[in-house]
């Protein structure tokens, strides 16, 4: 049994003309007039293949195929938002692989013994909307409904009200069912697995983030008469804490990052010592204890930092996410199953938040990654080759269905 | 003999009126109806005194009043023109000074051998319209009036429009006559005299100025899914060229400043590891040598950035002045007559441009510094006490009056 990879790339193509952005990219933001019409054109998809539609009350659609048993089913997806310059991959490949499976079972007469469900959650992009990854979150009991309702968006839109306007205010109650197991199709959005030469990702977990806010106030200052000695530089000082990160994830190796991405300087004149700084330094590691080191080493770098150049700091929590390590279980099931299918196969953490991080709070969850060209993502440049789309959602295929069949996670 | 301080100080007040800020500035952009009103005040205080007051074609002001013997005259003066947030000092205390030594030798009915002279220059400070010091450069032969009537300001109006329009577009050509000697006093805008406790700066030069803008083309890429060994961080190439500048001014020493005042990052957010980075370098030094050898450095240390980063750059020179060297003999005169009055005085090189920079490609020329509380200028706050104000204005009227009555230059 497998897929047919020219339905599933058909559909890719057909979902991706809705907010064409004309380059290659897709722009359907949440809950937009775009996002509508592509969740129209799914359920379509979804209904016409007999599947029993659901939405729930934050716009999550779940697509369920009884089985043979009753029971919580297996779940698939992942979300069908994008950023306004997205590629048509994100997101997208999960939720019609998980479609294109069902498909596959339902061409070959083959029902599982548990029930089946592919899912795409509302706004996991939190490009218009923050939080990211929001509509999983209340799927999962993580933000109350209510609350959600009341996020205001970057154009001044209320989500409660933008729900109901596109027609995806459904009835389903928040926290959703809790399914037996949880599994998503996605691509990489980094270049590991490309520059390895390797076909499939065994997820094993998404890195715990910290996001801080630096302001460094120094004093602003003319810079031709004012000697070095003199200088309160706060752009210096923003400079030595870039630098600093660098120097601490390549110290602290394994697979912590450290960016800083965001730099503004005040009043950013070639000839004044700038008198603030505002930047932000994103720290990400697998391990909840390391990521706390890097905390506590970033801080202290910049107090001294702060200290040396005679900078005040002020800090700002900006996010901090602690790492979710996805079900072993699964993770050997995607690893065992990619060599069966003689693929080359690496286990790795993703660097990005998923869908999957938010369903692994209810049910053994995990993930598959297929590689992307140049590591390219969120960008109308997005590329994964229709060999690592067929090969990923044949591996998707044979891991729900031994999940749905067999008791890898009973 | 010795000027009056409280008229002096009764001056600087009226003309801070014009423009007034409202927080103790001044804002009298070059050629702008508050600079027309400014140029009126003081053209009558000159006219009161009966000088003969005579306008040139790029609207530099220069009265005169003749000397015992015919000859070229020993000119002061300055600017009356401010930034859009300057002060009340900078520029117009040379100006009214200037003036008020003038009122002092009528009022006591000396007059020297020499003649004598008082200037204000059009558009020092370059703030509507580029470049700065434009009016005492056109004095000076280093641009044609031509040339300059086409710059465009800011603001889209034609600077040779504006200069009629407020009724300053004279007949006297440009270049303008050679003076026996130019001195300007200024306040220092530098934290140098006040940091020593030093009332007098016998200003030996200006420094050389070499700005250049660097672009650092990276790749932009996901601050979570990039692992740091893939990355071509722009932002850290940018953060570390800032780094290596303040490295390379403290090694050097001396009078050398390095500074990187203006970064912008794109896209410039917390979860993107920028993929490009503009930045400006301003490098000065008094050494024409040593800034060319701090040039250098400073570029091998930018190709060894960037090439350990995997990043582009391109550069773009946005000003180069060679250093400037004021008159040994007018650097002495300033200096042992500031001792004569038992003022504590410094040499110092300046660390901003001024119209004597110009006027020095004419004939022997220098500058007496008052000191600028806590370093700052270009600032509402700028501020020189009355009893510098005092001094300063004192050691100019001797210097002056050497200059007018002796050989000093000659």
């Amino acid at each position: 049994m497998a897929v047919n990879a020219g339905r599933l790339l058909a559909r890719l193509e057909e979902l991706s003309r809705i907010g064409d952005t004309g380059d290659g990219g897709c722009a359907r933001l949440a809950l937009s007039d775009e996002d509508r019409a592509g969740r129209d054109l799914v359920v379509t998809w979804m209904r016409d293949l007999g599947l029993d539609v659901q939405i729930d009350g934050i716009g999550n659609v779940i697509a369920l195929r009884e089985g043979r048993e009753p029971g919580a089913p297996v779940m698939c997806g992942s979300h069908i938002d994008t950023v306004a310059t997205g590629g048509r991959y994100d997101g997208n490949l999960g939720v019609l692989a998980g479609l294109e499976v069902i498909e596959t079972l339902v061409s070959a007469g083959v029902t599982p013994r548990r029930a089946m469900a592919v899912a795409f959650f509302t706004d996991e992009e939190g490009a218009r909307f923050a939080p990211d990854m929001l509509g999983s979150l209340v799927y999962a009991g993580g933000m109350a409904v209510e609350e959600a309702y009341d996020i205001v968006g970057i154009d001044g839109a209320r989500l409660g009200d933008e729900l109901a306007r596109v027609g995806y205010l459904g009835s389903l109650p928040c926290p959703g069912l809790v399914p037996h197991a949880y599994v998503e199709l996605h691509i990489e959005q980094g270049p590991v697995l490309e520059a390895h030469g390797e076909v499939i990702g065994a997820v094993t977990g998404v890195q715990g983030i910290s996001w801080q806010e630096l302001r460094l106030g120094g004093q602003f200052n003319h810079a031709g008469t004012t000697p070095m000695a003199f200088r309160h530089d706060a752009g210096l000082a923003a400079a030595s804490v870039a630098v600093a990160a660098r120097r601490l994830a390549t110290e602290l190796g394994g697979d912590q990052v450290a960016t800083v991405g965001k730099l503004d300087l005040r009043p950013d004149l070639v000839n004044v010592v700038a008198g603030l700084a505002t930047l932000t330094v994103d720290l990400r590691n697998t391990d909840g204890d390391l990521l706390a080191r890097a905390e506590r080493r970033m801080a202290a770098e910049v107090d001294r930092i702060a200290s040396e150049e005679g900078v005040s700091v002020e800090r700002r929590q900006l996010a901090r996410f602690d790492p979710v390590t996805f079900d072993e279980r699964i993770v050997h099931l995607v690893e065992t199953t990619a060599r069966e299918h003689g693929h080359s196969v690496r286990r790795l953490p993703s660097g990005a938040g998923h869908d999957a991080q938010m369903l692994a709070r209810m049910c053994p969850a995990g993930m598959v990654f297929v590689p992307s060209v140049g590591g390219i993502s969120h960008n109308p440049a997005e590329l994964t080759t229709p060999e690592h789309i067929e090969a990923g959602a044949n591996v998707l295929l044979d891991v729900l269905v031994h999940l749905a069949e067999d008791d890898v996670v009973a």
